[in-house]
């Protein structure tokens, strides 16, 4: 999937961009004029369309049965009026595809009396009181980026009861609020409105869709190119640039959910009114390859790989989604597998492209989701590393493992260069803490990002790769962190044998941090074996810890522990060491030691190499949480007290299973034996272990793309 | 529910028995000769009845692709000869059924070799050599029960494929397997064939069975009425005594399930060859009422509540209840939300029963299960206490209550009288521990119960009830314990307005402990408010406990509190102290203070009283547990530290939810307020608080069954 871009396609946008219709027909946006009568239809014939549309009309029968509130702004996020704004907006677009689809005039006339009521007042409001430091403040909300999204929806709602309204209530409305916002997003925030970056993208969907439903070129193609209309700003450019030519969005999945919705609807309102620009192929067809990205990006539970800040229970489900979802496959690529995340998206956009989805999804075409073995670029360019995602099995039971060798992802990226991911069977078993912040819970730091997000969540011991000398990559600082990126060793997604290796050479100084994970067949194992060989090279002594974060409960730790039975303390003392208790540790005499877990009624064994220079801890988080914010996650570390160059081998092995109904168990040891190392050059790691008796001999060669890993 | 047993029919059966069936046609037991051509029709016909004879066939197919392993009993539990019998029972019984629906002779043909295998080597084996000390030996098995089983299951199998058997192989595998077996069970093991006890029931289950099937009168005569045949022991008086008038088996629900297996079986044998014996109106009926009593033993969600000790993921879909709801449907009540369970369990038993039970599933006569409040009585006459159980709401949303106030349940009983959990939108919000145990995982203590069951799952401490001075009820002692049981205060399950309160004398030596717990609607509150109120009485200065065990995520705790930031230690040194970890505490200034609760998605909100003599205290389980066998559940505890008199007040709210797909929050903040004691007496306990400006006061008159409580 390593792909450069094409040229930028420019010179053609500007020709055919003179081309825009004039006085278009309403409404023209997700819903359109024309097909109209199809969706109305469609809303008795297809089951998906029709529970979609019961649950919009519900929304909409809600904002009738209340007095109009229009208020005074003065709440920050999670306020009164912050949540009555939010409503208003929602119930706008709600009410206008309520009146599009019944024809009863009582939604069309909610939405003309409440854009009358704001006309009313807009003009009278100053800059929000509540306005927060790090962002530029908005009129109705406490940040500009709000009122963008207010705007989005309003415009979307003012096309769909366009033809109710008669011309002077249209004046009023435009007059004293359409326009004038428009002025406020993109005259009074021009800064916002010139910036490459996902608030930008907001603020010119807003002022785009606007310009074409109110027939003003001059916004839509400062909204395309910039305010100077010279193409080094505007949504063009952001399309250029904050995607990887994979459509990766470098704040991480969850991010790239959020940051997709106004590029989706601002694309179609362009390709609605200019279907000649071919929005959907710009820059190499980067938006089709973001949604597409997006859905590669989550595990078979739909639930997005929670790198860098994200909410751990976010999924496909979310409304981004859902438009991305619909719009791909109505009007990019009528992909079947995408009807495969409709049905489990359980809705669809009452839309055009809702309808034709909800239709195929009804004719019985969907298939299933095609989850594939990637690497995901990093970087506008494609070369600021990236993701490696290997997968085995059906998409009812499948291994997935994720190397995150990607770059640092701006403010909300983590410090966890070379993090592993590991899910199987429905769930995670080596997890990502995700961020620390409980969303829109007042008593929880007002909702926001807790302390702990920094304290603990984006510390590198957080996340399942090395840390040397208990203090986080880059020393935590992020822009140390922003100038570099890993790199790349060698992808091999060959089945029976998934490769994907990758090296950090920035994170520390001295410290060269080299990883290879690899999904393998053996024939006497139930499952693939992981194989995850993580080499350390520097020329002084360090200090090198490799947690490995579980969910489940251990079952079997088959040599000698110590217990701090009577007394827990924390493991150290900052870069996130302050908020681990250290339950246990030991030593292995034999040279490898194994870890047993039992996670959803299945076992994982991880053997790993160690012998009495190597402690492995047992720890569990919750040190120095006087708030209660941190979920009692728990690790082992393998921990390699001083060392220079070091390689760390641990095989982790799917096993067996437990079933409480019929109350059996089986297979609850691991078969992997004799880890041992053979040698480890810069050029060559090389292992062998045994399984029932048959010894295999695995060699890396880092330099050798032919035969990058070898099994005997 | 509480109900006097009638008089026992003794007489009528002796007569009636004379009157059994000789030369009974086969097969006579679960499938019927009679209704089997409607049985191999409904396999094709009914989708549920066809599910389940497929996962039938496919264990018998199983069986039949290996050679027949009929090994020389060595290993315990778990080990390769005990599995390898079990295996074989489970094969046998699967083959017969397999033989019948599909009359396919290698089913049979694998049935009659392995039985003719057995029988050549029964009468050589000496007792098992791993005998344990606890349990009666087995000849098969280690131990005398599970060769009990074997013969259920194995009798089964033989009537199965009795007319595919020639005159000499049956001679054959009756002399020398099936009536040494009896001999076994009913003479050697005389003192277990003869004991009130689940081990004797299955005794006399096996016997009784192989009796009807090999028209063996004085077996089953002994069966029934023990082994003097004076009904002094055997089943009759096992089901006179093993029950309570309501049901109800004392070691608990988790147990209730497994004891009802051989009851249910060899209560279907009894009725199939002597129907006029009316064994399920036998004992004014209680096998029917154990039935739906195990089943209002479960939460909404299936799992069986886990007092005592059991296994935490345990549900109504696990087989002994199949049969149970199979049975009761067709020969007892064919009662339409049975039909719910069923369809719940995904499965019948290959059977005249289960024919009928899928085939009005595929009638569409199933009806939402009725769950209810109930008391139900404990003890063999009714006089035991019992479990208060409180429900409101649907089947899909239920808010319950369990007040535990049982007897101790025998050895498997926990030390946690007045014990309460609590259950909401599906799971669990205040929840028991459950036992210490990884059933069947050998590296857990050879899957046996751990030793912190003991040290930890039943002390008091582990549970919702108030501890004394930091030691269990009954000092943990199980003869003091078995001595004495709680009593009923007040049951009354009103709509609005349902109350349950019981009383223990005896847990303590000079303390008298009484809960009462209401679960009362008010206007103000989106869900009924449980209402806790624990009254303690003692004429001596003692320190009082009551925690909450949790699940979830605190989000709000309006109080001062002082963290273990940086050391935890153990809350105590034993019964069950020692393995908590103290991670906070605080006292509230204001007489009252709350914990605020997020689970699945929704949140809880406990006001209680609390002054400057109340410690609250936060803590984790987990404290000297050096093999890792504790899950680190939470709790905050109300400690009041010296006192002699006390009464604790409890008010749990169940308020907002949080919407993670649309980022939404709402309600994150519980709505009492103010709650303050205004007397507290043996008679009489009032108090009032606040909710939205409205005050309540409530008191509750211990004496008055009139008004027994009220609220203004």
């Amino acid at each position: 999937m390593v792909a450069m871009r094409e040229p930028k396609v420019f010179p053609v946008f500007l020709f055919l961009f003179l081309s825009m219709a004039s006085g278009a027909q309403h409404p023209s946006l997700m819903l359109s004029h024309k097909n109209l009568p199809e969706v109305i239809k469609g809303v008795d014939q297809y089951p998906l369309l029709k529970k979609s549309f019961l649950q919009v009309k519900m929304l909409a029968d809600a904002a009738l049965k209340n007095p109009i509130n229009v208020p005074v702004p003065m709440d920050g996020g999670g306020g009164f009026t912050h949540e009555q704004h939010k409503k208003n907006y929602q119930y706008i677009l709600a009410s206008g595809m309520a009146y599009q689809i019944t024809k009863e005039t009582k939604y069309a006339e909610f939405v003309r009396a409440i854009l009358l009521n704001y006309a009313s007042q807009y003009e009278t409001w100053p800059l929000h009181p509540k306005q927060k430091q790090s962002n530029p403040a908005g009129k109705i909300f406490w940040q500009n980026l709000n009122d963008c999204v207010w705007q989005v929806y309003v415009i979307q709602g003012y096309d769909l009861v366009y033809n109710y309204l008669n011309v002077a209530d249209r004046n009023t409305i435009e007059k004293h609020l359409l326009v004038p916002v428009v002025k406020f997003l993109m005259e009074d925030n021009k800064e916002t409105f010139d910036r490459i970056h996902n608030h930008g993208t907001w603020d010119v969907a807003a002022v785009g869709m606007t310009g074409y439903v109110l027939n003003k070129k001059d916004w839509v193609e400062k909204a395309l190119k910039g305010s100077k209309i010279d193409g080094t700003t505007g949504f063009l450019e952001q399309i250029n640039q904050l995607f990887s030519p994979d459509g990766y969005y470098t704040e991480g999945p969850y991010y790239q959910r959020y940051a997709l919705l106004p590029f989706l609807l601002f694309s179609k309102a362009i390709n609605q009114y200019q279907p000649g620009l071919k929005i959907y192929e710009y820059s190499n067809g980067v938006l089709k390859k973001a949604i597409h990205t997006a859905l590669q990006l989550t595990y078979i539970n739909g639930v997005f790989f929670p790198i860098n800040d994200a909410l751990k229970d976010k999924t496909f489900e979310s409304e981004e989604l859902v438009y991305g979802v619909d719009l791909a496959y109505a009007d990019i690529s009528a992909d079947a597998d995408l009807l495969n995340i409709a049905e489990k998206q359980d809705r669809v956009i009452i839309s055009d492209a809702g309808l034709k989805v909800a239709k195929d999804v009804a004719a019985g075409k969907s298939k299933p989701f095609v989850y594939k073995s990637l690497w995901i670029t990093d970087g506008n360019k494609g070369d600021e590393g990236g993701l490696g995602i290997v997968r085995s099995g059906e998409n009812t039971d499948q291994q997935c493992i994720l190397l995150k060798a990607s770059a640092q992802g701006m403010g909300h990226g983590h410090f966890d260069r070379l993090n592993f991911l590991y899910y199987d069977n429905g769930v995670e078993v080596f997890s990502d803490y995700g961020s620390a912040r409980f969303l829109n819970i007042e008593t929880k730091t007002g909702g926001e990002y807790l302390p702990e997000n920094k304290t603990w969540a984006k510390q590198t011991i957080a996340h399942n790769t090395v840390v040397v000398d208990q203090v986080s990559h880059f020393k935590g600082e992020l822009t140390k962190a922003q100038a570099h990126h890993p790199q790349l060793i060698h992808f091999s997604p060959t089945k029976d044998l998934q490769v994907v290796s990758a090296t950090d050479k920035y994170a520390y100084t001295g410290v060269d941090l080299t990883r290879t994970i690899v999904l393998a067949n053996f024939k006497e194992l139930e499952k693939p074996l992981i194989i995850d060989v993580f080499k350390v090279r520097s020329d002084k002594e360090h200090q090198y810890d490799l947690p490995f974060w579980y969910q489940g409960h251990i079952t079997h730790t088959p040599f000698q522990i110590q217990s701090n039975t009577k007394k827990l303390e924390p493991l150290g003392i900052d870069f996130g060491y302050q908020h681990i208790w250290l339950n246990a540790s030991g030593n292995s005499k034999t040279g490898n030691a194994s870890v047993t877990i039992l996670q959803n009624k299945r076992f994982y064994t991880t053997t790993f190499l160690a012998d009495t220079s190597t402690l492995v801890e047992f720890v569990t988080l919750g040190a120095n949480d006087p708030n209660f914010n941190l979920r009692n996650e728990k690790a082992f570390i393998l921990s390699r007290q001083k060392a220079k160059d070091h390689l760390f081998i641990s095989l982790t092995e799917s096993h067996g299973n437990t079933n409480p109904t019929a109350e059996t168990t089986i297979g609850f040891k691991g078969k992997v034996q004799s880890l041992k190392l053979i040698t480890d050059t810069d050029e060559v790691s090389s292992f062998h272990f045994v399984v029932e008796n048959k010894t295999y001999t695995i060699t890396i060669n880092y330099n050798n793309k032919q035969t990058f890993i070898s099994i005997k």
